[in-house]
């Protein structure tokens, strides 16, 4: 009988008033009061200075470097504490590897724990989520401020356990995070916050700050996170990028200028390459062996880390077992790892006393390890000594530490907890050109170059263009070069590291998916395949495979009870509004709560008490004539009478309407609002989204891939809406 | 009476064969035979070998390495002539201004001019033409032979003046047409060279080819060209500008090894800058005024060429006299830069017997010139000697080398000859630099660093930030900082160089259209203002602005008459399909020639002669009645008959036609073809190009820019097909 109460009932309240009619008016055209002028004034002015861009970049690059330092101090510390209590108990070797086992462990485990307690979604990189939520797909959850809180202190335990984790990924994760909070919390002042496009935007950006100030590399994070998360690249936003991770990286090496680490602004992992020579052209077709050789060795730790995941997931003992327990896989690989690495025992011949950093820094050093390719002649300095073994030459410790890390950075990055896999892929890289570099120098001990003068050959730059080429590999990217110079603080190599990158590239893409691709795949996030080099098959996809033709949708011409039917039916956000149902011409998309509005207009109180009156005027000419009857019902009216009256709304008419409404039986009513329903939408006052265009059934995907793909990723988001001769398509906003 | 010969018959010859409808089916249907699939075969193999677009990348950086060698190689000597000439002639001081003055003004004259007879559209910096091809429209004649033979020599002219130009947006240009007459070389293999939006991205990757070939700055070459001619960017291509860019630089390095200009590959402007601790903290406000000073010195820049091209326009009388005698306005120009730089007169305050490359390379001289701010205690070596005056102090030289190259540069750009500002305006920034960084070395002659150890200033890398800040102030890119590194081989001032670049790309931006954009605006090329950063007034642009309502278009239910009715009136290459007249759903876009075809099939020769044999036999039996009449017109029914047949086609039926022909009379020719044309068309067998997407009238072009900028460059490319709800649009192919 009575209509709208089970649909738009419960947000009525701070949704719709009453008076909506009025009210849109009074946004559209009515001049608002002067106190409402000035506050608008205000605002604006708020918004102008608040609201631009560059302040909101600005604090996340402040933010962001604030946080990797702070993560990098606390990993450092971390890291201190367990060569303390491993050296402190030099006395006793089994007690020695008790403390050397248990301080990954339990670290590991509380990351693992406090991190599937607090926000699941903070496990892993995080990449591969950031690159399927630019492309306009909503995961839930995992932009909150939970998730914040647990990846940045499940990645500096994890971090700080000396695992072969990285923290490159997560710091993508973490500033695209700290992005959607920082604009959630400036929509408080209005401005840009509030267009969802330009919030995508400023997570590409944000994604750039991430590896920024992660390497206190900008150019080579921005490159990077354009090339890992990107399919299409607006130009326009460039500067966005470059600003925020300029910003962050320059804090970032401020702070460690600050904290007297650093006596001014330099690279991270500073390198002191002879300049005026260095390297022979000679030397390329090892750099070329390099690339190559790394491109399979990217190919083939994707698809290791794959199988991992895989065979654990197939295994289903294992997985049920693991599953109740869920700390326990991160515990055992742990202790199996860092058993390994225990110095004493097999670590001895793999440099396993060494941190991340530690080994990084020994392998980019310019000096020459084995002359003569002997281990007597080796030059020990500092943390170099733990690449010498007595009994065991450099090139088999070499050896030895890139198969062990190579197999323990892709198990330990199946761990879950909060942790990348580009830095310890980037130290492998280092390794595997060291190892070529060393072979080089001990092969031509006065260099290659024929020319009188000796130029001895440098293995640092071969570790550097190792590092570049298989991070370049196992991501499928080409900045990696340019993070290595930022990284080294040298560009001298920039011709032997490009054409490894490339190499890599050609062959690591040739074989696998990229590891954020792969990752993707195993965990089915909802993302098209790429339709790139080699994927022409793909080309053949019509816009007509992937729509789906059963879409809801109303037309200009309807009447309210076709409006309430669809609203009563259907959940969608936003629904398509169509020319008519034989010419199906989008005319665009309206939101739900317009529609509500609509239909509250025509059935509200307003109108009600309007009709109720004029009834009440033939009703009263009746009454002149005929004498009044059935008063006994006065109470149920009363009642039908409060379920029509809106929480919190001024009672303007109260005293007429309720005289009036006596006079007025269930039946008249639902009489009234069954008329009401039969008559034409009137959509004039309703805030209409109009369509961005229309995709034809037949459109190849191919053909206008750049349009296509946004939209198709559109479509995706939005239940792949689709009317008979044309498709229709909303905009980015979260549809669901 | 007769139909479709002044419309198709001209181009019938070689586009539509008379056999039309059996040709279609032979190629779309039937099996060819054997020997046919052995070719195919073969024909794929090669593509599969030759198409590969790595082939293609690397034959385009291949030849563009080789181009840019010679053309630097052959500018050496001219300008080594110069000096010699010059040199020669040291006891005339006035022939020595002769010499100086002359050589110039011939070589700019005869590069003029033979721009100007062999092509006009080799004019210019290319850049900006190249942005505007990029977006899908088509200039004729920028990318042919002889535009190529023209830019490279004119350019080769320009530059061994000693004008200051530069080569970089040439060899953009270069690049292109390079890759332009690759493609068309080897779509004789066929492969991807036959789709025409893949030749779009060979474009691309050659822009990037033609900076990195330039400045052997492959990473900074392919952002540069990013930035300076893309508005959306597939990532999916990045890799092809990367190769071909990488092995261009290469090579170009290769060849100067080879020629022993250098022991090994190393960067074009090298610096030898402190690597332990390259600038202090407190050098960064002087940065950052650099950058500032910049950001105003581009807009400046970009503001002062506009105005010299718009003055020479303006003045009518003036430009009614350099119209006639175009060769006087290039000879003015030099005759006025070059005895400005004349070194025994004025050129003696400004170094002006240095070259570009030669003040470039004193420019980031790692050394200080001015100690203690006075010139006596000035380092001379080599070249810097230039930089010395015995009365006038360095300041003064910088302060006036600055002042008089920025109106000089500004003024020579003008010149209708292949050149590029990049250069010129790279040298100002450097010298402004070093201006700014020779001031902070006299004040702080100890450097700034407080903690005992002194770190003097090195004015060399204030050189390097500021030639970066310059050159991204007037060409409003971020990619110059990348330039300047590979340029100079020397990463470590990447702080300051990327603040100064964003500090002068912000206040460039707000105050002036990039230098490209401003010529694209003075030659009014076809091409939309981009969506940008403060430009947010153009947001409200909607599609109904800009589409053109009258609009060409056939029915899917036409008549052949309407067909055409069509092709009489209109000169479109590609018509507009629609559903019906009152739908007005767009359906796709049918080429000119294909409608041709299907009116020549439906009035074509075999119909032809089937009706009339159907009436000879229906003639036969009728005269068989009646004797035969009207003998006297034959002799005008066959010249009738001839101007149906067709030159060059097999005469099939020409004994019978010959014969029965002359049964028919023009009339009842005539007769036919208007019953012909009253038939429905049948498009079965036509190829439609369906069509990608409809844009709604009333979307704002901000809403979705990724796919309306799109749309609207190629709306441009396709005179603006607008039906009444939805908008109609073709592909990237040539319209015109």
């Amino acid at each position: 009988l009575t209509y709208g109460h089970e649909l738009w009932g419960h947000d009525r309240k701070d949704k719709i008033p009453d008076t909506s009619a009025s009210a849109v008016s009074d946004v559209w055209c009515c001049p608002p009061a002067f106190p409402v002028v000035c506050t608008v004034r205000c605002q604006k002015f708020l918004i102008s200075r608040v609201g631009e861009d560059w302040i909101f970049l600005i604090l996340l690059g402040l933010v962001m470097a604030l946080v990797s330092w702070v993560v990098d101090f606390c990993i450092a510390i971390c890291l201190q504490a367990q060569k303390w209590m491993y050296g402190g108990l030099d006395s006793n070797v089994f007690l020695q590897y008790l403390a050397w086992v248990t301080y990954p462990v339990v670290l590991i485990t509380f990351s693992a724990g406090f991190t599937q307690i607090l926000a699941p979604q903070a496990v892993g990189s995080g990449i591969p989520e950031m690159k399927t939520i630019l492309r306009g797909v909503v995961l839930k959850e995992y932009l909150t401020f939970k998730t914040f809180v647990a990846k940045v202190i499940g990645l500096t335990c994890a971090l700080g356990s000396g695992m072969p984790l990285g923290k490159e990924g997560p710091f993508v994760h973490i500033a695209s995070l700290c992005a959607a909070l920082l604009s959630k919390f400036m929509s408080l002042f209005g401005g840009i916050y509030e267009v969802s496009h330009l919030n995508i935007e400023m997570l590409a950006a944000a994604c750039a700050v991430g590896v920024g100030c992660c390497f206190a590399a900008p150019i080579g994070g921005v490159l990077f996170s354009i090339e890992v998360t990107s399919t299409f690249f607006a130009v326009r936003n460039y500067w966005r990028g470059f600003f925020a991770a300029t910003f962050s990286a320059f804090i970032f090496r401020v702070l460690a200028v600050w904290n007297k680490d650093e006596e001014t602004i330099t690279a991270l992992f500073k390198t002191r390459f002879r300049l005026d020579f260095p390297f022979d052209l000679q030397e390329l077709p090892a750099f070329a062996v390099i690339g190559i050789a790394s491109g399979f060795g990217g190919a083939l730790f994707v698809y290791l880390n794959r199988l991992i995941v895989q065979f654990i997931r197939k295994q289903k003992a294992i997985n049920r077992f693991l599953m109740k327990k869920r700390l326990l896989y991160p515990a055992l690989v742990t202790l199996l790892i860092s058993t390994l690495t225990f110095p004493p025992g097999f670590g001895q011949f793999m440099a396993g006393k060494l941190t991340q950093k530690e080994s990084l820094v020994t392998l980019l050093d310019n000096r020459t390890w084995a002359k003569q390719g002997i281990a007597e002649e080796f030059d020990y300095i500092g943390n170099s000594q733990a690449w010498k073994h007595p009994q065991v030459n450099v090139f088999v410790t070499l050896v030895l530490f890139i198969v062990m890390k190579f197999w323990m950075s892709a198990l330990a990055t199946t761990i879950p907890v909060p942790c990348g896999a580009f830095m310890p892929v980037f130290v492998i890289g280092a390794a595997f050109g060291r190892l070529v570099g060393e072979s080089m120098a001990a092969w031509f001990p006065d260099g290659i170059h024929s020319d009188g003068t000796i130029y001895s050959i440098v293995p640092g730059g071969y570790a550097v263009v190792g590092a570049a080429a298989l991070s370049g590999a196992v991501t499928h990217t080409v900045s990696t070069a340019v993070i290595v110079f930022e990284l080294t603080g040298q560009i001298s190599h920039i011709l032997p590291v490009m054409i490894a990158v490339i190499l890599a590239n050609a062959v690591a893409q040739s074989l696998q998916p990229s590891l954020y691709d792969s990752i993707i795949r195993i965990k089915k996030l909802p993302y098209l395949p790429e339709l790139g080099w080699g994927h022409h098959e793909k080309y053949n996809i019509r816009v007509e495979d992937i729509m789906v033709r059963d879409v809801r949708y109303i037309t200009l011409n309807c009447c309210y009870r076709d409006l309430h039917n669809v609203l009563l039916t259907g959940h969608l956000k936003t629904l398509a509004l169509v020319e008519s149902a034989e010419s199906m011409i989008l005319l665009g998309s309206i939101e739900r709560a317009q529609l509500q509005s609509l239909l509250s207009q025509q059935l509200g109180r307003p109108r009600r008490m309007e009709y109720i009156k004029e009834r009440a005027v033939a009703e009263k000419k009746r009454l002149s004539v005929v004498s009044s009857l059935g008063s006994e019902d006065g109470g149920h009216r009363a009642s039908q009478e409060v379920r029509f009256q809106v929480r919190g709304q001024r009672p303007f008419f109260v005293g007429e309407s309720l005289v009036n409404s006596e006079n007025l039986c269930d039946l008249q009513i639902a009489e009234w609002e069954e008329k009401q329903l039969d008559e034409q939408v009137n959509f004039n006052n309703c805030k209409i989204d109009p369509a961005p265009f229309q995709l034809v059934e037949r459109t190849s995907l191919h053909k206008h891939e750049c349009e296509c793909l946004t939209v198709v990723f559109k479509m995706h988001t939005w239940h792949e809406i689709n009317l008979r001769p044309t498709l229709l398509l909303g905009n980015r906003q979260e549809h669901y």
